[in-house]
Order: C-alpha cells, then structure tokens, then sequence
C-alpha cells in the first residue's frame, strides 16, 4: 500500500528550503510513500531542482497562491487565506487524497482550519496536540500540550482515551498506562477539574495509574500524561529553555580555556552520542488528536532532518492505523459513566459549525 | 545586630541527621547568626555531640515533644501536633524571639501551620511560595510554586508585588521585571485569569514586562515570573525530571566503555565546574511569602550542604530586611485599580479565623 502524505511546504521559519528537502530524503529512503508538496510553484519547483529531484515520482507538486505567516492570526489563516498551502494540504486529506498532513505552521491556525476542514471525530469536543517526548526508558507520549488553555474533566478523559490509541497503535502496546498530571501523587491533590478528571479516569476501562507529577514525564513512570493545553505547553517550553541553558552552559564551560577545549575534544565521542540521543529534532512532530484525518505539526524552526522526522511520524501514524484505532477506542472506551459525562455536558459532540472555530484555538500558542 | 534563626531540626527526610550538622556550620562560618534548634532534645544533642559542637554558644537548643511527618495531612500537624517541632519553631517568629524560621518538613503542613501561627499581612489574601532557580546569567525567581492551586488575577498580582520585594530587597535591584507565564508572547494569548491579571499588572505601578513562557524562566529574560501554583509546581518538578534524565544519560554515556571511563577522567575537571554551576542543592530554599513572618521551606530530600543553603536564604533574607520591604511595598505598590480589584474581591484581608486555614492549603505539594 503507498502511504500518502500532503506537506505544506510554505509553513515554518524556513518554509520551502527546509520542507522541500526533507521530502526528497524521505522518499527516497522510503519507496513505499507518495508526498503531495503544497505551496507556490516556482519556490517548490527551484528546491526540487537544487535537490536534483524534479523527476522524482514519488514527488507531486500541488499549488496554491496563499501562505499563513506564522504570525498571521487564526481569523485571517481562516477566513482571508482559502487558497493557503496550509489549507490546500488539509482538504487533501478531507477530500481522502492524502492519509495526513504534515505542516510546521502557526499551530493556532493550523489547529483552527484542520478543524475546520476536517471537523472532529465523533465523542471528542476538543482535539488536543500530543507529542511524544523523552524518558530514560524511551517515551512518555503528552497530551494536550497547547490546544486548549482551559478544560473540563471530561475533556483529560477524552485526552487520556486519544493518547491510549495513538500509543496502543504506534508502540503495539495494549494497555498502555495513564497518568493525570498533578502536583502530587494523592487523589486529593490538585484543584477541582482535577480531582473530577480522576475519577472519571479511575471509573473509565483505561489502564489509569493515577496522578503524576512533573518529573515523571522524564521518569517514564507511565506511557501517556493527560493535561489542559496551558499546563502541557509551560512543562514543554519550560523543558526547552532548561534543555537549552545546560547546553550553553556546557559550551561555556568546555570553551573556557585552552586546556578545557582539548579535554572538550578528546570527549567529544562521548559527548556527541549524549548530543545525539537527547537531540530536540529527532522527537519533532506532534499529533493534532481528535479530527477526521492525520495531522502532524512540526516545530516552526526545524531544519530538513528535524521536519523529515515529523514526516516520517505522520508516515507512522497512517501505517499503524493511528486514526482508525482512534475512531475504535472512542466507541470501546466510552463506558456509561463517560456516556453519562458527556450527556450532562450537553451537546458539543457535533462538528462545529462552518467558520465558528470553537474560542480556545483562537488563543493558543503560535509556535509549539 | 545578631540574626536570630529558628531550625524545624526534625523536619524533612532526614530530621537532625541533616539539619543539625548543618545548623553547626553555618554559626561557624556567620558569627553573627545564633540559631534555636528546634526538636526531640535527645536526638538534637546527640548530633551535636557527634558535630563536637554542644559548647556552641550561637547553638540554642528548644525542646519540642512531637514530629510532623513528612506524610502527615495537614489537619493532624494543624490540630492534632500543638508541641511539633515546627510549630514551636514558628511560634518562636511569632514571639519576635526569631526573624526567620527555617524547616524541611511537609510543605502543606509547613504553609497551612505557618499561616495559623503568623497570619497573613495586610493587602495579602495567599501567602506563596518563591523561589530562585538559576539562569544563564544569574537567576530568575519564580512563585507560587504551589501552595495555590486555583488563582484569581488580584492574586497574580500579588505575587508580583511580593516578588518585587524579595527581589529588590535580596539583590538591590530598585525596579526589578516581572514577566507573567503564559503560553505565548501576545496579549490574547491564555485563559481569562490570566489575560484580567495581565490588565491588572500593567495598570500597575510595576516594572511588567508583559509575557514570558515556559523558556524564559531559564533564559533570564525577567527577574520575577508570576503563575498559579499548579503551574509553578509543574514546571519545577518539569526541571527537576529533565535534569535527573539528563544526567543519568551524561553518566552512562561516560560509563559505556573503558575507553569513555577514561575520556570522563580526562574532562573531569570540566564536569565537575558544569556540575557545581547547575547543582539544584545551591538554590535549595523557598521563600513562604505574604506572612508576617519570614519562612524558608528547604527540599525535604535535602542533605546538609544543601539545608545549610536554605538557612543562608533565610540569614540573607533577615539581613536584608525582607519582610519590612514586603510590609512597605505593598502599601506603595497599590495603585487606585489594584485598591479597587482587591475591594471588589470583597474581604479575605484578615486572617483567617483560627484552626481554618484557607482551601487552598490543603491542596497542595506536600514535598515541594
């Protein structure tokens, strides 16, 4: 089966100079997968051809006339921009051209027009964005980590039953285990949508292990953590800028002299395999969770290797069958109580009407 | 003028094992500190037998017949412990026979037993917890680290204002920048608590600086950065995580083979500096602010290098006449808006009626 995946290739800091070659290396690394590449032909075309790539057939060129600036707002990537790479990429997918899309866009609009294009899956009111990040023992998989800046229990549980099928149809785990993101182990812990999400989480069939707290995401206590968007982003952003001081502080350290320099040197083995398995690039790509198609958000400064990995993570997702168990977990899971849960909380569950984004996507974070 | 410091000596995971060989060489090395030494008499003075230090006149030992556990709720260490070892400590600031009390203990029984003995001060409706976590260039001081859980924007806008204190008290800085965390750089980015205390902030007579994200408590792009409790707690114990996975990964990258044992010793002198800068035991030590009385809660896993750290803060703090800068700053810093934002909040300016500490407490971190 070809595996077929559009690119918005004009999203990003970089846009086509990053986007352009990193589908070429994927496809030829990967014989089995047909990438649409969505944007402004000539810049497509003149990328394709420095990459020496213009007769790859793998490789299909789609235009479109529009870019979303990666600090347009949501409203004009929504409303002004209908013939944006972003958008044209997305109804590839609606219209089942592609299996998912890959963007390194603005993650507000990108989440808005998917939603928009694709609409929400059936049982889920909010799509989250879920990223898989490291542990000592491999990955913990998050969720939401900037979608949604407030959210009731019933929206964690949906979360925690999304990240349970990305991760059972990614990493073939069964049952994989669930951890509500707290300031503390006990069920008293926390404030009240919190608490409430527990027990919803702790009636629900998942495999829920109960409240985790920051340092077990790089603990790999559990293999999904379910959190609200604003919690989610600062404990990524805040791992970034920690990730980022130590690495500067090593530089500094190691240039410090003429002596630290040749010790640097002759450690430089050991330190580039550190480098290398801690490498931010190799963990970009985070799922758009909860729509009718694969959508995968790169980060918008990734260079080529960086936005080949998150090609290569919504090539996995279409591989594995992401979307399909999710329409399938969303059915099994729902046990009466999260029946029940959802009832009380009215209606919400149709997709929301055409150009009414519902207002968290309006003010998410821009740059995830 | 001689500080004078209360020691909870049997708080923490270790108890007088740590905090009183701690306690010894801290008066050894600051002849102007004495410090009470709070707990079981027997077990205090058979550390200072093993420290040879039970002629130490600066030493004061203060018997207490009870314990709070680190895992006591904080209703028995509130209620049930009247002669703990961390309540007579407090009642010792209470009596102005101590500026500062210092205690490794529970952090919800140490903020809810500080609040009952201390009370609030005035124009402070939750006490927080502060503390300094390092930066490229110095260090950023971060609250609540979680002692609230739910926040209204009149309490961001506290914590403000008490970060603004400590700050230019402890480093002489007359206008230190307080950046508000979010999850993202514009205005309309966040929940709706946080974009009213975001108005609130700028009508103030604060040097804010709008806001900052997860990354830039690292950065240093502020002196003071505001949050709710549970996202403060989230994001340390997020560093904590990601440091320790780090480090695990340095170190068995080093051990993988002879040849990188060898590379390690070679680039120790190296490791050893990058190791001392990014040490968490050297900004061991938060600040419980907003009460009339200074509180220094240290790690509970802390060893006495590091407890003795959390006694410097509390020493620097005295010195420096923290609390008296708190006490005025809150009356400049209220403009007409902030009057009108606390009015409008109705009362909670009192203290709150004996044995009934506000919710919040009994919500939060216990081993922050």
């Amino acid at each position: 089966m070809t595996i077929k995946l559009t690119i918005d290739c004009m999203g990003g800091d970089h846009g086509p100079s990053v986007t352009v070659p990193a589908a070429v290396n994927f496809v030829r690394s990967h014989p089995d997968a047909q990438l649409m590449l969505v944007g402004i032909e000539t810049a497509i075309r003149a990328q394709l051809k420095k990459c020496k790539a213009l007769d790859e057939a793998a490789l299909i060129v789609v235009p479109a006339s529009e870019v979303v600036e990666m600090d347009d707002p949501v409203e004009v990537a929504l409303r002004k921009k209908k013939d944006s790479s972003m958008r044209v990429a997305l109804n590839r997918v609606k219209e089942e051209e592609a299996q998912a899309c890959i963007s390194a866009g603005n993650t507000g609009a990108l989440m808005a027009v998917s939603r928009y294009v694709l609409k929400t899956l059936p049982g889920i009111e909010r799509p989250a964005i879920a990223s898989a990040l490291p542990n000592l023992a491999g990955y913990t998989t998050m969720l939401d980590l900037g979608a949604n800046v407030d959210c009731e229990p019933q929206h964690l549980l949906q979360f925690a039953e999304m990240g349970h099928a990305l991760v059972s149809a990614l990493e073939g785990k069964e049952r994989p285990t669930i951890g509500l993101l707290n300031i503390g182990e006990e069920v008293i812990k926390g404030n009240d949508t919190i608490k409430r999400a527990g027990e919803l989480l702790r009636t629900s069939t998942l495999n829920f292990r109960g409240n985790v707290e920051g340092n077990d995401i790089y603990k790999g206590t559990v293999d999904v953590i379910v959190c609200d968007g604003f919690v989610g982003n600062v404990a990524l952003k805040t791992s970034e800028g920690l990730a980022q001081m130590l690495a500067g502080i090593i530089r500094e350290e190691f240039g410090r002299s003429l002596l630290s320099k040749l010790m640097a040197l002759i450690a430089m083995p050991v330190l580039m395999r550190f480098k290398k398995r801690v490498d931010p690039r190799r963990y970009n790509g985070a799922a758009l969770l909860g729509l009718r198609g694969l959508v995968i958000k790169s980060h918008g400064s990734a260079d080529a290797y960086s936005f080949e990995r998150a090609i290569k993570r919504g090539y996995d997702a279409v591989k594995n069958g992401v979307l399909e168990r999710l329409v399938r977990a969303m059915e099994e899971n729902a046990s009466p109580l999260e029946q029940a849960a959802r009832d009380a909380n009215g209606a919400g569950y149709a997709s929301p009407a055409a150009g009414q984004p519902a207002e968290p996507y309006a003010a998410q974070s821009s740059k995830a």
